[in-house]
């Protein structure tokens, strides 16, 4: 892969150049990160002229490597501040990876504010189109339009409606093997930068392309894919049938309830009483019961052997929503005080259709819920807010642009983020090694970022105690540190499962990169250019204005306890500090 | 003074302690940024129980010394996220000094939430009382009604319906000599955080007090006094029916749009066509016209000699509003392309009455109408805008947080604030040395931090080239710490423009100060307490979060040249920094 595609949204033209040699061995994340590093400025507005958006698919995207279908988009990040990347799996990374283009760059800023643009990429060259025909829709809408114009071959990049207004929680869009506008590069709010641009679509058709990326080891590449394979198929998480493909990644609630550790009413216990109606298991009991047949979820991207996307049902077994995610059931449900998967997955469709993360949206609910806006566990108010948010309405652009916004709109104190982005579905009082990558992440508050959930919770790579304190710090760097390279694979995280456990899908993820590559990496690699990925993006956060004090969790969280466990957050400011302190 | 007096919103308790040895030399903004420092933890969120309120009358206030009834209000501002100095002319800190309360600290929670409170200050002791039926309603009755009840005599400090909602553009109220809800502590905020602590009211009242605070060495302070007064009653811009007394502060309208420097339909252009119908010259005319008889200004708190503060008429020849000081009529008129003084005039009104900081709200009115919530010039439409936050709709909570947070909604680029405040109404591209100021002042933008605007365009203390480039980061350094000092002497800024050309007004300055102290200080401890405010400033800011990346105007200044003179910003980041280097 030899070329960057580069989009100038200040000329509508699209050029093709030679990739320089730096970057050569770059891909997914590493590509993304260093790209924007070298080419953004730290000071840069996020939606200003200044600022890019770059896509790049991972070294084994493209190729038959199991679940590899993920694309990494990077830019300077206009809800966090500092450089964001944010991954989805979908057809289109794989479709780039086949033309060989190695990352997209779009720059530039539209002469004409409120017009809107879509670029269509093939074998003949990209070309521009008018898309504001498109923009003021739901994105569920606007993909199938886009799709019957352009053909069930094309995979879609794209932003609704949140996007197109800027909004700071807005997230880019792709579809599904269905073609439905449900997968997302949702964190960081990198939409408004795309709907800063005056871009809604990149449309992308390989038609003429060879089937399978160019890859320089054939033998080393297809030892590792079956190394890989293997460990996926064996994994009790990861198999056939297994956790995530019969419940989801729901499966997660009711472990994470137990622990005390699943974030309630805005992060004010641990313990949610609704909690078994909206776990992975009341999916899959749901579907059965309203379609009278057992469902085992599907690939949300071609070539995943995981299967881990649902499709949620209503009563007269007609698709309501795709996918509820544990993050999405989550946020949109016990964090809101919510029980009911009905109108968890009207708010889960909502933000697809508005072009919304979910993790965001529900933390930003949650928020608003504090304030007075809703009651908790009213579930038909939380719509109707997300409703405000699709009409552009005043109250819409404040729920749009997330919680910490939100939180300080109506002046209140208990607003969970780090760097100005919601936290994920673990508490981090009751499950320590979490809060060190919500603070410590470049990214702002981040399960994927370093999932010591794996551990913490799941006994994945042994055991630990989620409310102990000693070596924490040190868990989440080694996680941080081997996810920054996941994240370049273009494998999915959750591959991480088998690998942790089982040495030779580990062995396997990086002879699939190296192969593809042509060269001879080690597990010593893995953490050589997960070092270098985190170091280059806190340098870019360090020179944007970020210093330790921004490695910190929420104040509230040091001085109010969390219930069941009554447990404040006590890691101490020195061991946060400890994970980039030799790096 | 050795009194503290430590007002508890968690305990509705209010107790007097002796002020430690350590505050013996301590005042005004020396004192407040001083026990701020010491006292409030800068990881704190401003809104939320660890953030205190302080009050501090200068080291002349409550003496005979003249122009001196500044008060200093300090805490963690909830609009930058540093520390904040933000200070008034009134009574209130001439009654706090002849009571020999030093300070008064707010401190604690409300474990009520939405209950507000008064407290109420006499020789006998401070007492609480409930103010429900103050709160909700308009700043004008509401200190009308306290003040029928607790008397004239009494002075008030208190906050909005803008400080009840804990929105981060509200200031902090005080009464005038007529008991006009007009004179603030405008900027940064501070007004959130004294509703975030459910108070509502502090009334004060000295009945029984000396006539006068206690002066340690009065033959020293007396000398200082004469030779304040002298230089303050001869200097052109101070005397009587000079410049200020004539016209009020707004006559520097003509004058910083002749330099190109008056900032106009938000930060578009530097110089503004309506400009001569809204300048102080227009504000006395009119006056004029419309009373049939020539109107001097008045002093705003007692013992002012300057007496800058106007009123200004409507067409029946009744009071409109009052002060339309040249920030109010630029933010409001200017900024907002408004050259009706009626329209300011009501826009003023507004602010006072909602309890909002008259420059924020009008360089949030223009980033509105940039977003295009109303069009420029649109005066009405800009009224309306403002009955919005009075009656706290959600488009009332987005600008009711200030510009940056306006901008941040609706996505707009051309935002200009320095940590999270708003610019004044002086254009940095156009008046290289107030950049310096803006930029580097731990207070975020604000002019009275360093006025290089005396030299600049005034020629006060020499006169120096707005638009040339040289040693501008040794001139704001040199105001910034000079008016460290002036801020903690109780004296109104205005000082400055006598002192600076008149070498025994400056003598006269500190020996007042010296006096009252009973301590011998010359123009080196000027410099010494002034840089060493400065420097507890910034480490505060700098333990908040704070680097040199907040010492930066914004970057559309660097990159959009400013009509008339079509320039950017470019003093180098190198010298912006070199103002703190060595401090």
């Amino acid at each position: 892969m030899a070329k960057f595609l580069r989009i100038n949204m200040t000329t509508q033209t699209a050029t093709y150049e030679d990739a320089p040699a730096k970057y050569a061995l770059m891909a997914g994340r590493y590509l993304t990160s260093t790209l924007v590093a070298d080419q953004v400025p730290p000071s840069a507005h996020p939606l200003g002229p200044n600022n890019k958006i770059i896509l790049a698919p991972g070294w084994a995207t493209g190729t038959s490597a199991p679940t590899s279908a993920r694309i990494s988009i990077g830019a300077k990040s206009p809800l966090t501040g500092g450089i964001k990347e944010s991954n989805a799996g979908t057809g289109f990374g794989q479709q780039m990876a086949r033309m060989e283009i190695q990352a997209i760059i779009v720059e530039g800023f539209p002469t004409t504010p409120g017009k809107f643009w879509g670029v269509h990429i093939t074998q003949n060259g990209a070309t521009f189109f008018p898309a504001d025909e498109y923009a003021g829709k739901g994105n569920y809408e606007a993909w199938r339009k886009i799709i019957e114009r352009f053909g069930k071959k094309a995979d879609v990049m794209g932003v609704g409606v949140a996007g197109e207004k800027r909004m700071t929680n807005a997230g880019i869009c792709f579809n599904d093997m269905q073609g439905r506008a449900s997968r997302y590069a949702g964190r960081g709010g990198l939409g408004a930068v795309v709907g800063s641009k005056g871009l809604k679509f990149i449309v992308i058709d390989d038609t003429g392309a060879p089937p399978l990326r160019p890859i320089a080891d054939k033998d080393l590449f297809m030892q590792g894919q079956k190394k890989l394979t293997q460990a996926i198929r064996t994994h009790d998480i990861t198999k056939p049938k297994g956790g995530l493909n019969t419940y989801g990644t729901a499966v997660l609630v009711n472990l994470l309830n137990e622990a005390g550790g699943f974030p309630t009413r805005n992060f004010s216990s641990g313990r949610f009483e609704g909690a078994p109606k909206i776990a992975g298991e009341a999916i899959f009991e749901g579907n059965k019961q309203r379609l009278g047949k057992e469902l085992y979820n599907h690939a949300c991207s071609p070539g995943c052997i995981i299967q881990c996307s649902n499709v949620w049902h209503d009563e007269k077994g007609q698709e309501a929503a795709s996918c509820l995610e544990y993050e999405s059931v989550w946020s949109l449900g016990a964090n809101c005080g919510i029980d009911s998967l009905d109108d968890a997955g009207e708010l889960v469709r909502l933000c697809n259709d508005i072009g919304l993360d979910t993790i965001e949206a529900g933390v930003t609910l949650a928020v608003a819920m504090e304030a007075g806006l809703a009651k908790f566990g009213d579930g038909k108010a939380a719509i109707k807010l997300m409703h405000e948010i699709a009409q552009g309405t005043p109250l819409g652009h404040i729920l749009g642009n997330g919680a910490a916004f939100t939180g300080r709109a109506f002046g209140v104190i208990r607003v969970p983020t780090v760097k100005g982005q919601g936290l994920p579905a673990y508490e981090p009082r009751a499950v320590k090694g979490i809060g060190v990558t919500y603070a410590t992440s470049p990214m702002g508050a981040d399960h994927t970022a370093g999932y010591t959930i794996a551990p913490e919770i799941l006994g994945v790579s042994g055991k630990q105690d989620p409310l102990a304190l000693g070596g924490k710090a040190a868990l989440s760097k080694g996680f941080q540190t081997a996810t920054a390279f996941i994240d370049s694979t273009g494998h999915c995280l959750f591959i991480a499962f088998p690998i942790l456990d089982i040495g030779s899908g580990f062995e396997g993820m990086i002879e699939e990169a190296a192969g593809v590559l042509g060269v001879q990496w080690t597990a010593a690699d893995v953490t050589r250019i997960g070092e270098e990925i985190l170091r280059t993006e806190r340098k870019f956060n360090e020179a944007a204005g970020f210093t330790k004090k921004d490695d910190r969790l929420p104040e509230f969280m040091k001085y109010e306890p969390l219930p069941p466990h009554n447990v404040v957050y006590d890691v101490t400011d020195e061991e946060l500090d400890s994970v980039y302190k030799d790096m």
